[in-house]
């Protein structure tokens, strides 16, 4: 996977990247989203700015230099160039991508739709075991073929364990945009509209002992903490979001995310509350279910 | 203004910077405010990483060096380490500073609040009523006596009626962060928590009336809206959020906002939802009603 250059470092597998098109770009997160190809296979290439660390300013600011932008009374701006090691960038690669993936990364138009019940069943649900959409790499976690020096706790009983660790997007250097990912063990429980009263005993260990594994791990305490479960989530393996209340995480909107203790609290009032309600979230223009409720007339 | 190096670049002004203390640190906008002193005087650093360049991002990526993170399948991360002059900080200088300027750059932590129906009863509706918080310029937009040439529409019914009109936060120039605000003619109700189904007469009036004028007058369509309350809201006099859905507004996160489609649901299933429900939301830790929950022993 790419070739050394003798220092600590090895000398970039995405140096020979040919970049095909930018699919996204946030200029207020610093990130992008590129599609081209690696060694002859599709790729994408998530580039991302790392959140300065406090631990390092001082350093930073002591050993960078800078161009004078602009002056005017007290104020002045400047460009400040950091030595590299201080000023990384997170750099995602998938490859070989799919068309799948390429398409999910593309920036697209947002609609909202009104899922009732019955549309769950007769669009979403078909839809979704029509595409048996892989959990493989979900798998690969809970059964300690992957990342399993990333777990941050488990609880391994089959019926209301999970594992935890921490989420793809964050690097872990700075709590400030922490992000961890709460993985159920038991299989088939799809997303929010499966979950009845008789998971709340999953719920609730996933509120308890995760909060603790997080005060444990990162000495933060729940009060700090926005707990969450998406509906549509991006994969059908139940899964829960925790992430700092201070950083305003992509998809913790109100349209997209529903709080675990709101999740309790419904079932425990109402064990068909997930069944039956509607429920709002958006789909990008060219998701394939979009275009399902589309047909339907529901758009 | 800081001692040249004989390069291109002059060295750091900034270098002699004594750090006091971060005012503000957002993870997701990779920027930092820092109060300290530079030369003996007052001074505000405030550092933000710069948007990722497309026109020299293959230049980037072919003289980087990375560091791997973590391999699963065909997803792998790494700490990319671009040359200096390719990943630049954005720094501005504000020297001498005054107590203003550190003041305003100076972040709040929020902490979440768990209040239930109790809760609500013994420590924030005292609170509330306590402050007389003043809705007197609410009243001058529905009485017209002020902002009246803002009314984008109204429904003068004083049971179901309520004036639309742009929030101050939008300057109207674009669509793309179009925040709209609802106010209900009818008084006394102060928030979420005082609806019952006897209000579900006016949000449905809300919910129709309100999307219809926006797509009259902007030609967006409800699907491309995120319509919401606020709990807590920032003033107690019911008030409806409609942001494009395209725009992450502020406040528009799980843990403040209420989808109104959701409130209309949750009353027709049950009159006390609110009443009863234990809610979620986030509070600074300034803000005095944080203080009175601590000081019941809830936080």
């Amino acid at each position: 996977d790419g070739e050394t250059n003798g220092g600590p470092a090895i000398l970039s597998p995405v140096s020979g990247f040919k970049t095909e098109r930018v699919l996204r770009d946030s200029a207020r997160d610093k990130t992008v989203f590129v599609h081209g190809k690696m060694d002859e296979q599709e790729a994408v290439i998530i580039l991302e700015k790392t959140p300065i660390r406090q631990d390092t300013l001082e350093e930073m600011l002591k050993t960078s230099t800078v161009k004078l932008e602009m002056k005017n009374d007290i104020y002045s701006t400047y460009q400040l160039q950091a030595p590299p090691h201080l000023n990384e960038i997170k750099t995602t690669v998938i490859c070989p991508a799919t068309e799948k993936h390429v398409k999910k990364y593309l920036h697209q138009e947002t609609f909202l739709i009104e899922e009732s019940g019955d549309d769950y069943s007769a669009i979403t649900l078909p839809y979704i075991s029509s595409q048996s959409f892989s959990v493989q790499w979900v798998y690969n976690i809970l059964e300690k073929k992957a990342e399993a020096d990333r777990i941050v706790f488990e609880d391994p009983d089959p019926n209301v364990g999970f594992v935890l660790l921490p989420d793809f997007k964050w690097n872990q250097k700075q709590l400030d945009d922490l992000y961890l990912i709460a993985i159920v063990h038991r299989r088939g429980i799809k997303s929010l509209r499966d979950l009845t009263s008789d998971d709340l005993p999953l719920l609730r260990n996933i509120q308890k002992k995760g909060l603790e594994a997080v005060q444990k791990h990162y000495s933060i305490p729940p009060s700090k903490l926005r707990v969450y479960l998406h509906y549509q989530p991006s994969y059908y393996h139940l899964h829960v979001h925790i992430t700092s209340l201070d950083y305003e995480a992509p998809g913790c909107g109100v349209e997209r995310a529903h709080l675990l203790s709101d999740v309790i609290q419904n079932l425990q009032a109402d064990s068909r509350y997930y069944r039956s309600r509607t429920i709002t979230f958006p789909l990008r223009a060219d998701d394939a279910l979009l275009l399902k409720f589309r047909e339907a007339g529901k758009l």
